[in-house]
């Protein structure tokens, strides 16, 4: 099983993540970036999603999606894309938890080729050293390592014979 | 004349700027978000600035706008708008010149009363210290100075008249 590398580096407000994936980069980022495919692999397996909006368009667009577990609590997220004309395979944008108003982070995915496999490098920034932290202690890594076993299997399976 | 304070604390990805406005925060805000006041005061006064487009919309929505000076060089800059609910007088954006891809940072605009004036505060994060560091060897503050003074002068005149 991939491990999820983390780099915290206190009294920085970045946060970055690496993990290798088994997968063409083509694959990984049609994944990442088609609602279709994003709601069955994002986030923890006990929740389930659903897309509010997913607009990718030519000047950016903007996303809302929503978890909610067997209780029916609700988790919405919502943020825009940022257009990068510099490479295809990196995706930027903004995000924030509603349940935490005002606290919004720049999300930047770059996917990376390596050999037949691919390694998603995220890296993120917050307003403030004291949000990158707390968002740290939520313990926001956990569901991650759920999320990206599910994008191995999706990966792995339907969309592997697909491509 | 107000001037621009700014905290720009080395090592860190933050800057943060502040400038006082005589005119109450409804107007400035106005001067701030529509396209057709914005034109008339951002950037240097010996450039012209021309909108490719400029969204806002109940998601987000995006802007591209251009500058250009007297030996007709162009310089674009692009962003999305990031929706938040928090604050009517905050606007967050993410921000690219375009003679740079690649770096990109978050924007916040945050309007404060006080008493009828209005302070402005700017809060940018970048995704690193060093391209913090290169906005501002760029003399990013320059520019404003002389703009900031524009928007003085539309808020004192035509737009106080119409308020």
């Amino acid at each position: 099983m991939a491990t999820i590398r983390i780099t915290a580096t206190p009294g920085t407000p970045f946060l970055e993540l690496e993990r290798e994936f088994d997968a063409p980069r083509e694959l990984v980022y049609r994944a990442w970036t088609d609602p279709k495919l994003i709601v069955r692999w994002l986030g923890p397996r006990r929740l389930q999603m659903r897309i509010d909006y997913w607009e990718l368009d030519e000047h950016g667009g903007a996303y809302r999606y929503v978890h909610s577990g067997e209780d029916g609590v609700e988790h919405a997220f919502h943020g825009s894309f940022h257009r990068t004309g510099a490479d295809p395979y990196t995706l930027l944008q903004t995000f924030e938890y509603e349940g935490a108003p005002g606290y919004v982070s720049l999300d930047e995915l770059k996917l990376v080729e390596a050999g037949d496999r691919t390694i998603a490098k995220l890296r993120s920034v917050h307003q403030t050293v004291e949000a990158r932290d707390a968002m740290l202690a939520a313990g926001a890594s956990e569901g991650m390592n759920d999320g990206f076993e599910r994008l191995d299997e999706l990966l792995a399976g339907e969309l592997a014979s697909s491509s």
